[in-house]
């Protein structure tokens, strides 16, 4: 366990304007930047939970401009420890924030907004399904709400 | 005229999945990356104009995963031509895709979908206001609704 990277939370700049917010997600000179290979955008479903995966080499930079997302991410084995279990979400200005994934950690993500829930990714590699492992929802426990006010 | 950079679109895919679509936005391959300095995400409220734009050393690599947003681009100086007038949205899949704006070019971008219109940049170069300038939207014509079916 002592070995574990481990997974990171920074603050986040929302700019409000009449016109429509900004949005800050990731900058080159960001402590959490490591190299630029891919940005895409997932939805997740109300309800639904994307899990689990893990990255060999990627290191996701992540954050939530629509809705609300919750995370939670494993250690390296999978089983023994959460690491980080939070939420995402453009509200309240405390939970606009970038979480940092770092390869090699097991995670899953649901969605906990009745409407979309976008998770803007900023990965460090292109997606490559060489370099990346799923396994079904059951393989680890999906923790119970309890431990959701946690963070 | 001759010299401007010209804004170009390119087809990106929405990849459907019954937990969520994912939107690819810009891979470190594509022909229009040139380098990357900050990604954020700008919200644009129905019937708000932002613009005009200008970035002096940032290309901006733009796509809409939510609502719809019209961008028009124009010529270095700004009166004598539109470069682009388009639109940007998740759907029909046809207008999910990407917009890339070199630099120099004025650009202004409305929001034309009733709920929010996000757009995400995946720019060149962080933001500094040194490299941007910003004019009234009244400096240029911002062109009648006719035009929003050309393109």
């Amino acid at each position: 366990m002592m070995d574990d990277p481990m997974p990171t939370l920074a603050p986040l700049r929302r700019i409000a304007t009449p016109k429509g917010d900004v949005f800050h997600v990731l900058k080159v000179s960001d402590e959490s930047f490591v190299g630029f290979g891919e940005a895409y955008v997932s939805d997740v479903a109300y309800g639904a939970i994307k899990g689990w995966k893990r990255h060999r080499r990627m290191t996701l930079n992540l954050a939530c401009p629509v809705g609300a997302v919750r995370f939670v991410v494993r250690a390296r084995d999978g089983r023994s420890q959460i690491l980080l279990d939070t939420i995402l979400a453009p509200d309240p200005p405390s939970h606009y924030r970038r979480l940092t994934v770092p390869p090699m950690l097991w995670f899953g993500f649901a969605g906990i907004g009745r409407g979309c829930n976008l998770v803007v990714n900023v990965a460090s590699h292109p997606h490559d399904p060489q370099e990346a492992d799923s396994l079904d929802l059951a393989a680890f426990d999906w923790p119970c709400e309890r431990s959701l006010v946690a963070t």
